[in-house]
């Protein structure tokens, strides 16, 4: 039996992608559709409340291509939380535009492939990376991907010394990045489809594909990552959100 | 020829996944909605009493995500039963704003990799667990699965002894969640698409993401295990329905 | 190059499976309802009139789950005639209210690992079991099924001498379940998207999972055996429809 | 590198699969349905003229089971021509009350694993199996298909003599069909998801399942087919069109 | 650890494929129709002037089957542009009558398994390639591809030399193609769901199977090739809208 990673977890998150339905967005009156935008702006002021007070975060991301129109990504404390919020937008009267696309839960997770210390959440910096206030980077990138148990490609049969060196070597990849790409994982084992979620924040939308190209030829993506669906948008501002749904 | 492990089964088992069309749902009357809770209320004092007399049980829980709203999960002694309380609820006005998003039909079972002995249908602590009553844990987790025959990887052609042994391995690391996570295992060959429903009930989210990953590791998920899709939810109780269909 | 089994072949069946659009049902007045009862017994008439005729036999069942709410399992002589009740159904009343979901298309067979001999079509018993009667059990059980055909486990590649005798074993455990279970192979090639259709029948309703699962283990299975969707359900009778429709 | 077989081109072919909308078809008036059936017969008249001045073939099949109610195959010169007849198929009445469910796009083609010769485009055989007039059998049998790429079972990486005896020998059991079986292979290379389609006529359904079944014990079956979906079906003439689409 | 190649990437790209809903269409007045179709060729009016300014590049086909009824893909120098120009089309009233079917997000990629030299970004043949005017072929074909990781036939795990020699075959092939099949690569790690996109344009449609099936039997393509879904189409020219569009 080889031996469990250990992992800290801190903001539960859900990812929450949806299509506009212009059709039927463009037959309701001028009025109707400004009400439902003040009603999303009420919204937003109400989380962008508790981000203020650090007791969540969030993001709001057009979405590029027919996947999605949009991904509101949010991060809170607890399960009942986020799923309360999940409700709430879904009570919305812009919510009846739209038509979900994908949603993925997860908590977000630090590994300790690095060497044991200190109570790890007593750490600031390790705090910092728990309950992260998302950047509001021009660009995102999201995919849930798992580690490949297939043949002699059985990441879970390794022994915990040769992942540790192999994610090593990945996290070495990762640092060149620093300051370009700002990367959040949650875990999502028990909880969605994949065993994590990879979101990525960068102002230059290229940085995605270098880094994760550069980190294909890398032993623990080439041998043993299986990745879900990609999806890649660009930072929906607030005071554009009129814009984004401004139709005639 | 390998040998199958003997099996023991009690209650039969529906999870039955919902979203509701919000939709639709807010352009029913105030009048209508009460009414529609109402009856659904009627339906689950119903299956309460059934509950309360031993000859059945059921969970009621939100679900984090678009793959559902909720979930009701229902077992009962006979496949008719089960099929009855399906048609009923179908027929019930609440299911005219639900959209049937995953369902799956299963038996409660114990596996014998246990020694030997007395009968079993007999043993009151084993009766307990054939014919559970489903908690009240502020979580829930499902997912379907399989075990694996896939070239050197197949469960199917190992002799019993390997079988028991990782079987046994395995229940040592369930056991180490005993009183954080309660687990009940369906059995569904000929049922439905897997060979296996796993439903774990936990009051701390976070112990579905520890003893799902921990056992990964272990030979008998890392090698043999094919996992379905995952769901996890929130206690809905019932005092708290109103608030969760109420609308604007 | 292997040696392809004899087959013999009787009736062609058509398995279909639909769910109730229930709220659409709900919406016509109870006469147009019954009104399209009425043409649906009528129909079931007419299939009876040609099963006591022995011109073919059908069987109709729930099915547990969201995955249908019945099936109509049809067998007769030609494609043709298959695709005529096909059609008649598609066109009743009642078809309008429902949802297909899923079919099968196949053909009653029998395989000639048996050893050869005298005509088989003139055989009262292999008859028998080429144009059978379907019973009326409580329960029914299908799924689709292919012979793998991947890496070291291709079935097509094994001599025939190894099929025949892995064959033998296998027809060994389903003898154990004679009385208990009735067995209806129907191949598929050409026909639908697996090699072959399993439906069985069984007063008992966790006899399906007992024999799959034995089976399970058995060369044949463990290492050649893919499955498809499986289907359960429970005996529809003609005098229960209307109970079965009923909507308030 | 391994040697890519030459392989002769003929028209262009798209198979069109489509349910009907029956409960929609029925909401219309008679003179409504009366007049789209009209418009399609002078749709089919159009082709009709076509196929006598052989600038193109096609056939009418009814589908058996729900993954279609008919299926129009259509030969064309040009990819052009083929376009322009779907779209003008889409455009029709009838097309109002059809719900699209599969297509396939690809054109005629036969291998060179022959022993090369003349100019085979001036051979009139060969020109004839290039621009065939497609028969009026009973039945018809559609599925697309790959050549396996998979670990030891690559076709592309075999020897050209290897692969020209395997499909010689394939071709033999093919021949052995003859007159009870007619084949059109159309290759889909860069224009569909399969690699080929094959399209088999018959006037006894049957033969469909044995040419398939003991062909899969061939090499090239049984270690380099992948399989796509199955079609099955039975003649539609033009004079029972109106039998077809009738409802009350 | 392998090493990545580097790459050079251009204009993002995005290849949009929508079906029209006829019937909704017909529904509407001519006038209707023709303010639509006024203002859809507004729309390409406006991305027209942008490709005289070259300032991006778009292309326009219609799709033979069922996948699509047409494509537009659009090439611009930022994502955001792309992801507006996306927008502005939902929103035109043409949208409200076509359903999205698939959608792909990449950037104009070269590899440079080409040994090095001057900045290439500087070089105008490169520049041209990067920045490409899309050509006005009589075809496209679109199929989206990654490299496979499988077992032992893992491109990402293969030796820096190995990879670029079997790109200096593949190559080959192509440029036996050059003035037959104009080829454009973009890379989609990242951005979509496979790792490069491939777009071809030729005037002869029989090119893209010829170049293609040829390829396959490359070691890159036999051993490493996973290829999506295929498109295939014809030029729509801007003076064709409106016959593509007519109904009556």
């Amino acid at each position: 039996m080889s031996e469990a990673a250990q992992t800290l977890e801190g903001w539960y998150s859900l990812h929450d992608f949806r299509s506009m339905d212009w059709t039927a967005w463009k037959l309701i009156s001028s009025d109707e559709r400004q009400s439902a935008i003040h009603e999303f702006h009420a919204y937003l002021d109400k989380v962008n409340q508790a981000q203020e007070a650090e007791a969540g975060s969030h993001a709001l991301y057009t979405i590029v291509g027919q996947k999605a129109d949009f991904m509101l990504m949010i991060l809170r404390p607890t399960m009942e939380e986020l799923n309360e919020l999940e409700n709430e937008f879904n009570k919305l009267k812009i919510a009846e535009f739209t038509i979900p696309t994908y949603s993925y839960v997860s908590v977000v997770e630090l590994s300790n492939y690095l060497p044991a210390g200190e109570d790890p959440y007593e750490n600031p910096q390790i705090r910092a990376r728990l309950y992260p206030a998302l950047p509001k980077a021009n660009h995102v990138c999201f995919y849930p991907m798992d580690k490949r148990r297939q043949g002699e490609d059985n990441w879970y049969m390794l022994p915990m010394e040769d992942r540790r060196s192999m994610m090593r070597d990945h996290g070495m990849i990762g640092r060149q990045y620093a300051g370009k790409v700002k990367q959040i994982i949650t875990g999502s084992v028990g909880f969605d489809d994949y065993e994590w979620g990879v979101t990525l924040f960068a102002d230059d939308v290229l940085q995605f594909k270098k880094l994760i190209y550069e980190m294909r030829f890398d032993e623990v993506s080439a041998r043993f990552g299986e990745f879900g669906t990609f999806f890649v948008g660009n930072l929906l501002k607030e005071e554009k959100i009129s814009q984004f749904l401004h139709v005639n």
